[in-house]
């Protein structure tokens, strides 16, 4: 198969910022793009060779954007899986396939998966509701405290809460649930695997997530990750058959804990492109997003050693502000070695809204920490106008 | 000046494969751009706001171009520069400014340019045309063997000729041109100096081009070059003094010769992202392509050491060959660690066509310089049909 300026069209649910970034290795390889997207403003309407504005969720609409191409991925899950049942049965390539996206829109049928394939995970219970889940506390068949999850819909840590009591149910919405042990870790780690159609695998290097100190909030991404190399190992092993028991082709983002007692549990998974690969734009051999595309194609993957150690900040708006963005000591940041922003192109800001990343790479881990926080406290999202109605 | 998610507009004249690997940069830090280039099929159509099809060369087109931009900068030098004057009259920042583009467009000119500011460059004599040029051989005012070159329009070794005898200037176009002494060289280096607004400079390390030992064609472009530190340091003093006599802003690509005895003579110069810094895209912390960017801006500039060691090769369409573009064996490269295909999205090849380049990078110099021969010798770009009519 011919990919290279020629008439073989890939096309893309969503027009995000990681359509965005996959659709600069598109252009580096020239292979014509088609992008849906339900916003006019998406990140990746310049880039691609058409772009479509319509809802990713409506039958119709993804049923005859995948009649226009030959290949068919996503850049987020949450798309109509009939449309692509229907597209896969009459003989459309898609990656990642609907069915393995069947099981990861659902978390509580995503947690079944790995307890039936042997994967090491948390304990968990599902429920209907929030009345069904009350009656199994009645009940005493389960006991505070324990996490929460949405069973669909939820990301960046909505639809997830702790409840030390009763008393944190009363905010719950009542939806299906996932109810998981909560469980004290020492880090939470991810691994991103490549996997082609034709079965070859590379996985990248294990990366860390450090919180903030008291938010509790990821600060930074750090590849590769500060923890001994047996352990690294252990989360390369268990990354490996999620992988497999997936059985996806594409990128699968494996999000792991490693417990007080050094156990590797997985927590959940991204069959694509993830923000805990963006590092690999500056800092491997092959980015995660070229990796995809390499991996979809049945291409040949690249290598995903790390030239320099990478760490990533996220750039999301500040509370207090919204509307048309500013990047406040952008420039400051930018005369730092090592030191890349990415901006997503979204002209709005909001309170804690995805806006950009920054990669800071350096032979020296020690210094790229010491870097990432400087850029940490430098660079502020911000508004023009505080609060601005726009 | 706010650059990044706002209504600040970059223009850029010329829509090939330099506007559009800038553009890959442009859209990184969401900067709106706006590109003219004369054909439809421009390689920079896609990644870029808004695409305008017109001439260069028309003053009207550029004129009217540059009116809807707020800081125009090119990718070719062939422009109409009396349009651009008008422009810069009128308030718009250009980098690089007319006047360097107009010492530039004019070989001879730049010549004397070099002569006049102490820059070491080989003996030259200006010709208004092949009488001219007769005339002084008659007289004896020169003698062969001479290096031609015809004073404008020349590209890629077009508009060069080594004449050995009067029997060389048979088939010479009667252009102005430039007589130069051919010296023996054991080197042709390059360096890429980016040069702010506000005056910081930042210097890439010096490139090698090393040559076919028969078809004298440069065969791969290669980062360091392997030469003593000694020289290494002459030839960036060297560079850093093109730079300043030129007082340009953007990217200056000096191309210079290191003689038998160890001189260095300045060849020619480029005042945009060149082909001989297309490494620094996967080998450099900062790209040359994401500097020009910076220094036309007056953003900071971006460290310009490597990672790892860096060549590349260009990939030309084979003689014998022209149609629609098929890269035979590009899966077979792109199987080797550290290698990186550009295709520029050109989709009809002929002999001698730039299509694209082939980037390998390695920790080791001497293993990245066997990677680079045995894809050299894999790759071919060829045309489905042999010497089909498109």
């Amino acid at each position: 198969m011919n990919f290279f300026s020629s008439e073989f069209r890939l096309g893309i649910l969503g027009g995000g910022q990681l359509g965005k970034m996959l659709l600069t290795d598109t252009r580096k390889f020239d292979i014509q793009t088609f992008v849906l997207d339900p916003s006019e403003e998406a990140p990746a309407r310049f880039g691609c060779n058409a772009f479509y504005k319509g809802s990713l969720l409506d039958y119709d609409t993804v049923y005859q954007f995948g009649k226009m191409v030959h290949l068919l991925t996503i850049e987020i899950e949450n798309v109509n899986l009939d449309a692509l049942d229907k597209l896969e049965e009459e003989g459309l390539p898609i990656f990642p396939s609907p069915k393995t996206l069947r099981l990861i829109q659902n978390k509580g049928k995503q947690k079944d998966f790995y307890v039936k394939n042997n994967i090491p995970t948390s304990k968990h219970l599902r429920f209907v509701g929030l009345d069904d889940l009350r009656e199994a506390l009645a009940e005493d068949e389960l006991d505070f405290p324990f996490v929460w999850k949405s069973a669909t819909g939820g990301y960046d840590g909505n639809g997830v809460k702790i409840c030390q009591s009763a008393l944190d149910l009363v905010k719950l919405p009542d939806v299906e649930c996932v109810i998981e042990d909560l469980i004290p870790f020492k880090n939470e780690l991810a691994v991103i695997v490549s996997r082609s159609a034709n079965g070859e695998v590379a996985t990248y290097p294990v990366v860390e997530m450090e919180f903030h100190p008291e938010a509790n909030q990821v600060e930074y991404v750090i590849c590769p990750a500060r923890i001994d190399d047996a352990v690294a190992q252990k989360v390369q092993e268990v990354a490996l058959k999620v992988s497999e028991a997936f059985n996806h082709v594409g990128l699968l983002a494996v999000e792991m804990f490693q417990t007080m007692n050094d156990e590797i549990l997985v927590n959940e998974v991204a069959p694509r492109p993830h923000n805990s690969g963006h590092y690999s734009i500056e800092a491997s051999y092959t980015s995660q997003f070229e990796n995809h595309i390499r991996a979809i194609l049945g291409l040949p993957l690249g290598n995903t050693n790390s030239k320099v150690a990478g760490i990533m900040v996220n750039l999301v708006g500040e509370e207090g502000y919204t509307g048309q963005v500013y990047y406040e000591n952008i420039d400051k940041i930018m005369a730092i070695d090592g030191v890349t922003p990415h901006i997503y192109g979204k002209r709005e800001t909001r309170p804690f809204r995805k806006m950009g990343h920054v990669t800071i790479v350096n032979p020296d881990m020690n210094e790229a920490r010491k870097v990432a926080e400087e850029v940490k406290n430098s660079i502020r999202v911000i508004s023009i106008l505080k609060n601005e109605i726009i």
